[in-house]
Order: C-alpha cells, then structure tokens, then sequence
C-alpha cells in the first residue's frame, strides 16, 4: 500500500517494514505495511508433503482446502486433526487424514518416487500436468447480478490487501449474491485453497453457490472450483485458454473480466440468466 | 480482453474462443481472444526435470533461465543445446548442459529422492524453502528517473496483454532507462526466467541495467534478480515481506507500487537516486 495509509497496528499476515518513496513528487521516508510470506510446510500423518509459501492467516483452512482440491481427501470427514506448528523457518501444518487416505497418497507417493523426476508437486510428465477433474452433474444456475453484487462486495472485504496491496481474494456467494465467506492470500491459488478448506469446515452447501476471485483464473483455479463442487467461478481479470479448456469439460462456468455490470463468460453460458425473470 | 478489441488473427500464444457476455448493459455474442496456458516439460541431458504451465512462446528463453534462475547452470555457456519438441500434451523442452553441471543436478535429484517428500520442485522441508541467492557484490546506481521511463515503456510494449488481459510482463532496462527486452508469460515467474534468459542469450550486460515488472514482488522474483546479477528491481503491485528479506540480505534494491512518478522503495535506497543532478 502506499506508506500514508499505512495503520499503526499492523494486521495478522502483515509486518511494518522502514521505506522511502516518492508520491506525488514528494520524495519521503516512512514506514510501510507488507504482506507476510511464509514458508508453510504440510504434513500427512507424520510425512512431509510439500512446501508452500502463503500468507501466514487462515492455515487450517488452507490445509483442508489443500488436503481436497489435490485429491488427497474427497471430505472434510476424512480430516480427523489439523495442528499448527510455528518454527523460525516458518510454519508446520500437520494434518491427520483417515487410514484408506493415508495408503493412497503413499502408493501415489511411492510411484512417483520411482520414477526420476523431481516434479512439480510429484508431477514430470506431460500427461500428468493436466489432471483433469470429475464433470459437475449439478443443473444449477446463477443470474447475473448476483455475480456483480458478490464482487462489489469482495472488493470491501479484502483487509490484507487493503493494508498491503500485496494479496489476492477469494470469495464464495450464495445464489442470492450474498458473499458468506471471503479468505486471503499472497498467492491466488492459496487463497482459494483457504476458501474451499474453509467451506469444508463450516459446512456451507458450496454447490449452492458460486465463486469470485480478484485474480487471474488459470486452470488449477478452475480445476480447485470444480473439486468444491461449485459449477461458477468468476475472475474479475482474465482466463487462459487451458482454463476454458478444463471448465468446458469440467461443467464449470467460468467468467473473466467481471467488472462492474461487466462480465465475459467463456463457458456454459447456460449457468448464467443475464436477466432475473426472462432467463436468457 | 473485452471481445470488442479481439483482433482477426491471434497473436503466437493466444487463441480465439467464443463467449457470450454483458458490456456497458448489452448482453452480445462473440469471438475473444485467450492466452493460451500449456505444460512446458524441462528435460536436462535427457533427464525429465520438471513440467510447468507457460504462455508457449520464448520457451528457449524460458529453459535458460529457469535453469540459470535455479541455479541449474551458472552461466549461458554451459548449456550447450536447446530443443524445443511439440506434442499433442504440450512442450517438451530439451537442454543439453555442461557434464559437471549435469553431475551436481543428478546428485541433488538423488540426496531429494532419498528422502520422503513429493516437494515442489523437490523442496519438502522448511530449511530448504527459502534458498538466500549471494550477496550482489556491485556498486552500481539507477536514477527513479529511468526506472518511470522504464515502467512506461513497458506498458507499450505487452503485446500478449493487450490481446487477452491475461499475462504478466517483465523487462529489462539500461541504467538510461530506455526498455531493451520484454518477455510475457501467464505466469510472473515464468516471464522474468524468460526474461533472464533472453538477457543470457542475447549476452546483454544484466547488471548494469535494472527489472521492471507488472505483477507483485514475491521473495522468488527477488531471488531470479539477484541471480540474474541485477541490482534493482521494481514491481508496479505490492511486495511481500519475505521479498524485503532476501532483497536486504542479497543487496538488491526493492521497489514498488511503482506508477507514474510514484514509487515505494523496500531496501537499499543508497541505489536509487531521487534526483538525476544532486543524488540523494
């Protein structure tokens, strides 16, 4: 943020750092507020999984959101514990997962160790980069202006990145529009990862509703939103091509540049009603 | 970008697709145009390394500077080859690097495959998070001056951003300011490694010039800086706490929300210059 808004009492996942600048012509010294970014290190019943860096707020969250949009678990049931550990070098998240859970990810784990790769999150080959998720069976549908009213709204509920500028937001609407959950994060996938752990652990009805997002959607956005269950996601910036790829395959629907009244959709347009009584 | 703007024939990297959407209160039907996202495969001397998603275009760039920026290599001599082979699932991008640094790539895969981790990029425990890049050793100074001419420039210069709104830049600048090289990717790390890369190939003397680039600061994209010999860095968005770390302890200047004349210096401002006559 610029250092003039900076508050005196920074909020959890921000830290006050000394700068200089110029604003304004002004050239000034003052103290600034950033993001934290964290090394967060996630851990299966006792085995190190991957690290991540993530802004140090909402960790369980993140961990069950990680725990389901990667597969490892398909409830929040089968997350039986989830402690969090502070070090110097960062954060240690450790998750205890049901047995038949636990066996799977070894066997996953075990195979790809195998193999020579190091892999990004175990992947190396082409053919594993893409994983492609299950086809939402849902006939939901949304209108339109609850897509904006819910993006109006997230723009006033992102208190990291306004005392940072530094953060991406992630939010989970009702059909109504309502905006009943928003998570933050230094990282975009991070942030959503934190909204759907955190709609597995309060038990929201995440199918009922749809998803907005300030960034970006790329198609591990698109893949995470399918893995909720949710059938809409809405970025206020762009889609890639691969994301219009996954979410036509995927039944998702997926809008970028939803601004404003604004909005493109790029798939299944029959998700989306332009106009509350008529449909489209 | 909004459909309107759509050009006739896709740029390299992006694609046209159909979509319905509202602008300024009309619903429409039309042709957009979206950067395409693919798997990129890294091979060195034939060794699968690690598959990531990439705007396809300057992937030559992309693999030497990924393979300099993780310290694969250390200099652009010592990869010796560069192939670029399609498929159907993406890009397999071939390099063949020097024995001795392709020996100490083999014994870091094995020490990371002994252990239990799945890693991303083979990173499993706190400690090894955050590798500190060494300490840039040179005197140099940039005047605020050319960093704003640089910073302008580049927004003139993204073409895969003015086509889909989708991608992120990066650029090198001499120290007069005048922009020399720009890379886009969908992804911010991706675009400065392709950045970087195309310093090394096009043996462009790095550090004496500085980065601008259009996303947030994160601790990796000072890293890639200070391994790229660069001592200034400055982000049009945010910068994260850690990012200030490891531009600190590399001698790296960190700036951003750098806009116009407006610009937030994190560190070492005995390297940027306020005024091009007196100093600071």
């Amino acid at each position: 943020m610029h250092p003039k808004d900076a508050p005196l009492h920074p909020l959890a996942g921000t830290r006050s750092v000394a700068v200089s600048g110029r604003r304004a012509v002004r050239v000034y010294e003052a103290q600034d507020c950033v993001a934290e970014e964290v090394p967060v290190a996630l851990e299966f019943n006792g085995i190190s999984h991957a690290v991540m860096l993530a802004s140090p707020v909402d960790l369980e969250d993140f961990a069950m959101g990680f725990a389901l949009t990667e597969g490892i678990v398909q409830a929040a049931s089968e997350v039986h514990d989830i402690d969090l550990l502070p070090s110097p070098q960062g954060m240690t998240v450790r998750l205890r997962i049901a047995s038949a859970r636990f066996a799977a990810l070894k066997e996953r784990r075990r195979t790809l160790a195998g193999r020579t790769g190091c892999g990004l999150c175990g992947t190396e080959s082409l053919g594993d980069a893409v994983r492609a998720p299950a086809p939402l069976q849902t006939p939901v549908r949304f209108v339109a202006s609850a897509v904006t009213a819910a993006l109006q709204a997230l723009r006033s509920r992102q208190a990291l990145h306004e005392a940072t500028g530094a953060t991406h937001a992630a939010g989970w609407a009702r059909a109504s529009g309502e905006l009943a959950l928003v998570r933050e994060d230094v990282g975009r996938h991070n942030a959503l990862d934190k909204l759907v752990g955190a709609l597995m652990r309060e038990r929201l009805p995440a199918g009922d509703g749809f998803i907005v997002i300030t960034s970006r959607a790329s198609y591990e956005m698109v893949g995470k939103t399918a893995r909720a269950g949710v059938a809409l996601l809405a970025a206020v910036s762009g889609v890639t091509g691969l994301a219009v790829d996954v979410a036509s395959q995927a039944q998702v629907a997926l809008a970028g540049f939803a601004r404003g009244q604004d909005l493109t959709l790029y798939t299944h347009p029959q998700r989306l009603l332009w106009n509350d009584r008529h449909g489209q």
